[in-house]
């Protein structure tokens, strides 16, 4: 049996369990790892000569495949466009690559004959992309909706199970080595946004440009917020969604959502990714699995290394593997022409007819109001916990605007969406 | 671009979904369809010549891909036989023709070089197969968990939200033809076992010969399991359970379990279906979606024709989809050698002293009692509710013999296994 030869760009904790996993394919053999710097302590004996020659694993004639696990965009770009150059088969877990140059990418790699596989770069343990794109082959997707971040859904869950606020659950995180000291990436929605630019192409054709979806984060989400979403049968998760609009636009958004407690996302929990496909034929899918890790990610990476290599000995493979995808970014709606229930929370003043004052401000925004609920009064100041009908978002924001103006509000203590179960949003 | 030909061996509910989605595949034609009898009203015009000469389609050499919807043990199996001879490919929604002939027919395929593509047949419209063999190359699988049946998920779920008993729930899913008149492979769980000698196959390389798989069916569960079950957090499914135990042998069982309000397999609602893969890299992975119905099924089948279409035009391409299946029957474990946390529901007599000798029963077979609680007195006859640790089967077997000789003893009212969302089971 011939043996597919493969060369490794990384060795840290990803790349030690893709060496481990390696060694037991008998049809591939990795020949040559190429890292940044070599006195950094490695988890695993390489199983192989290590260098800091990148050119030397590039350049080299027998290596087809070429696994990239060092991350980040630069040189990460530059290796991986030199290897498709030579010819080479990319296999990666990077995210931020994919997202920011898929177009350049896959435009290269079509003119030189060769393909990306990147099933690790989204929802690392979860095979959700073979699925997409082989799994749905009949199939018009017309939204993929998910819980795509780990370590943010780890600090809800955690907020929520042990009743403790942001701040203290990302120092958790943080000391679990789940969250970075910088968590920005995370907790801002960045993340989550590289993954939806990817899983737009894999849905409708088209990556999307990572600075112009629009992101809300976590921080502001208090331990209270999520008790009252709890009580009312719902529970806050960071949601991604990638919507296909009409012919030539898209709907992509990162935002804190408040998910009802039956719906099997509201059960993914901890470290765990969640992602709902939804099409003309199949109704919705769920999937649920392992968002990262060290073997899940690598069991993701040697699984592209196998299936490319098993095509590799066919002749003409390239067509049955490309994947339909122009070197375009996709086009967006204007923010703010979504639709969606939300749920508001108020402090306002304790007077006769705030309440009511309320409600004629969001109805002359056309916000329906599905229940009202005023909380405990302190200090001549109440809490008043809202739950609308579903919302034009550009209603919502002049509601909000009005109600800014309003000498009863003290502050708009939360606004968040409402998750859908039977519909796109 | 060469267009692919294909004949149908049936034009029920799927196979006019399936005449449907095929009249928009460029690169496929439909060229003869054969169907038992010619006087049954169809739904949709069909696309091309109908006929009963499946003898015409089968020795069509233009033909290349037989889709068989017709249903059933024979005669599709001699169809299919007669049709893999002549080298064709098979697309199969078939779950009873995979799960009894599974080991001859891939037999043949292999001998013939040719290959069966049955994505539909288990969980409709989950693109389960195509993950279980591409999505999940690297990983070793240890279990598959499933909720498969549409039918029995949907008459759990109307017991648990209209409170009826099951003879009503079932006629409720008889009137909306969701069960058939004759509801007995639904309900005592044969369906769940063809597929779970399927998803065997796949995931361990052996079909499991489906009268020896373990069955208990839902006839016996009563409005009121489910409603204590929920109370004390869990909901009453239908589970299937295949499972490697060591090198040679599985564990293959259908029983109802109770499983955790919280966990994803929960809420697997209605006609849906839902399955958990663990793996040794992966954890697990959950997947759900609608498990039936006519376009999520036709979906499935044109997504295998197009998949299989897309690689008959690479040469070699059998080696690629070659599912590493022997052509043995799978051997089985020992019933009653496995274990899991159990619920108990009792009818005894009022009389001192009765929980104390049910707990003696109980500890003289190994079985801790986690939870224990005595309800409402009527003539002179009280009802106890017991949750118990993990229990090794065999044991709550011989407990079961040694209470059903007691004199307190009215009835055994329930015996259920309680679902585990971390380990095997």
């Amino acid at each position: 049996m011939a043996r597919i030869v493969v060369g490794m760009i990384g060795l840290g904790t990803v790349g030690s369990g893709v060496a481990q996993l390696l060694s037991q394919q008998r049809q591939l053999v990795l020949k040559k790892i190429a890292v940044r710097t070599l006195d950094k302590p490695r988890i695993v004996a390489a199983p192989c000569p290590v260098s800091t020659n990148v050119a030397d694993l590039i350049d080299d004639p027998e290596i087809e495949i070429l696994i990239e696990v060092m991350g980040g965009e630069h040189p990460a770009l530059e290796y991986v466009l030199a290897a498709i150059e030579r010819r080479k088969h990319i296999v990666t877990a990077n995210k931020e690559l994919i997202a920011k140059h898929g177009p350049a990418l896959f435009a290269l790699a079509s003119e030189k004959g060769v393909t990306i596989f990147f099933e690790a770069a989204v929802a690392g343990g979860v095979p959700l992309i073979s699925t997409m794109h082989k799994g749905l082959e009949a199939t018009k997707i017309s939204s993929v909706t998910g819980i795509l971040n780990g370590t943010t859904n780890f600090i809800l869950s955690k907020m929520e199970d042990a009743g403790v606020s942001y701040e203290a659950a990302l120092k958790e995180a943080q000391a679990l080595g789940l969250a970075e000291s910088d968590p920005t990436n995370d907790v801002d929605g960045l993340d989550v946004a590289y993954k939806l630019s990817i899983l737009s192409a894999l849905a409708f054709g088209e990556f999307v440009r990572p600075p112009v979806i629009y992101r809300e984060g976590i921080r502001k989400i208090s331990a209270l917020d999520i008790a009252q979403a709890k009580q009312m049968g719902y529970r806050i998760k960071l949601v991604g969604i990638t919507r296909k609009v009409n012919k030539n636009q898209l709907d992509v958004r990162v935002h804190p959502m408040l998910v009802p407690l039956g719906h099997p996302l509201a059960a993914v929990s901890k470290h765990q990714n969640g992602v709902l496909v939804r099409g003309d034929l199949i109704e919705e899918i769920i999937m649920v699995g392992p968002g990262a890790g060290q073997m899940p990610t690598a069991s993701a990476i040697v699984g592209d290394v196998v299936n490319l290599a098993s095509a590799l000995k066919l002749p003409d493979f390239a067509s049955y593997f490309s994947l339909e995808i122009t070197s375009n970014w996709a086009e967006l709606v204007e923010a703010g022409q979504y639709s969606c229930p939300y749920y508001l929370r108020l402090s306002v003043s304790d007077a006769p007819g705030v309440i009511g004052r309320i409600g004629t401000i969001l109805g002359a925004n056309k916000i329906s109001i599905d229940s009202i609920i005023q909380k405990g009064v302190t200090n001549n100041q109440a809490s008043v916990a809202i739950l609308t009908e579903e919302v034009l978002n550009s209603n919502m924001d002049s509601a909000v605007s009005e109600l800014l103006k309003c000498d009863f509000l003290k502050e708009i203590e939360s606004k968040l969406r409402i998750f859908r179960t039977e519909s796109d949003a």
